[in-house]
Formats: C-alpha cells, structure tokens, sequence
C-alpha cells in the first residue's frame, strides 16, 4: 500500500484526484503502479484502477488478472470496483473509505450482487490514516485557492 | 443505433461479443464509434462504450461529453454505466436488455442510486431485436463450436 500512496502522491503532485493503484502477481511481482490521470489524458475512465488493470494486462498479454492482488488508496468506485470484477483479480486492498462515490462498502456495492459473477477477498482500511489524509490535504487546497479566486 | 449495430457486426468479425457504441455531439456529429475489443486488446475494461467515450473526450479535448448522446446496443454493465455518469452524458440509448450482466435496468441499477452523482435521460429497448439477434448468434455459434471441440 506504501507503493500506491507514493504513486497518489505523484496524482497530488500533477492536480489530479490523489489516489494509486498498484497490482502484484501472485508471487509478489509488481505488475503495475498508476494513479489518477482524468484531466492529463482527457478521459473520465483515467482513474488509478482502469490504468493499473490495463497496464498489469499488457504486461502479461491476457485480459484476466487470475491471483492477482490490487491495492488502491480510496474504495474503488463502481466503475473500479465492476473492472476489478471483469479483471478476475483475486485479492482487492484499499485505504481509505468513501463514503460519496465508493462502490464497494458504499453505493452500488458492487461485490455484494449475486449478478457480480468474480468478487474478490476484500480488506479495507489498509493505511486509511495515511491515504486519507492526503485526500483531505488536496481538497482543503481546492477549496482554499477556489476562495481565494473569488475573494 | 444503426450505426452502433454495424460497429457491433465488425465485433462479431472480429470474434469479440458483438456490441458497439456511438457518442453523438448534441448538434448531431457522430463523435466515436466503438466496438467491443477486450481479447484484441488484452484489455477487460475495453468495452465498446469505455472505448467509445475515450475516443469522443479526445475528439474534444475534454473528459466530459456534456450534452452528448450514447447509443449503445446492448445495456450497459454496471463499469460502463458508471463510466456513463462519470463523462456527464446527457442521453444514453439502448438495444438489447442485459438481465445476466446489465447495469442500468438490472444488478447495480446504476442511475437509480442517489450517489450517482449524473444520471443521463436514459431510452430503452431501441432496435432491441435487431441488437439482441446478433448477440444470440454469435452465443449460439459459440456453443456449437465448443460442443465441436469436446466431440
């Protein structure tokens, strides 16, 4: 989880969302480390998950992810959560929960449907602290540099 | 959807589940066209609306398609539905109902939640014959040729 809080902070660094990704093989190989690039690529699907699962895919030269782990920064969102699902990974660890747009314990719920046909193990709360104070960090900027456009 | 029908075909052709998906500007230019391509790409989230709303926030150089249109011919999954609501696309047209891994009219119920932050208006069921026809083929030619193999 370290490797993707460092790879949020590179999102931070570039005003993106601060959330990484990174996805290891099932014998401990880093496969892929992303983090979000929605404004730099122009694409709203950008989010650290969709990078790593593409990247991770390319890696390997196959469109399913068996045994393999993705640790994220922030509950993966239902876009996320339904990709890790398509993707076959086996073990899903996040950080920090979210409440408005997660997809997990949150909202749509995606591994809780009997329609989700692959549901990975599932661990929260892995670094919360850490990766949620680096969300809390960049939004307070936001708001900050928003009023001070409009003072 | 007639043109997401024959990009559907050109999924077909290429052995891929036959979907395809067009995003039209709201002053009607057909922006993306898109097909299905997760086996040519090694690629689980290259779904033909994923793909389609990717090329279109190129085309404009933006990551929201506001005001656009999708017409996809099959419902979308519960990935794409988000994705859908992630671009702020303002119509979204369907074929074919997807009980078995749809989002929309099933599972997820993607824009019903009250957390999903964008709902487009949302048409069902246009062509839905025609779109439901070549998926059904190309399922049943499927199970012939496993059955050919097993025999």
């Amino acid at each position: 989880m370290s490797k993707a809080l460092e790879a949020a902070h590179m999102a931070f660094q570039n005003d993106e969302v601060p959330v990484g990704a990174v996805i290891v093989s099932s014998d401990g190989k880093v496969l892929a480390t992303a983090f979000n690039m929605i404004r730099q690529l122009n694409d709203p699907t950008a989010h650290a998950e969709i990078l790593a699962i593409r990247k991770a895919c390319e890696a390997l030269g196959t469109d399913r992810l068996e045994g393999c782990s993705i640790y994220v920064t922030l509950e993966p969102c239902s876009m996320c959560a339904s990709a890790i699902s398509l993707a076959r990974i086996a073990k899903l660890y996040f950080g920090a929960i979210d409440s408005k747009s997660g997809g997990v314990e949150n909202g749509a719920r995606i591994f809780t449907l009997s329609q989700t046909h692959h549901k990975p193990e599932i661990f929260g709360g892995i670094m919360a602290r850490e990766c949620g104070e680096i969300l809390t960090t960049f939004f307070s900027l936001k708001r900050d540099n928003d009023q001070g456009r409009t003072n």
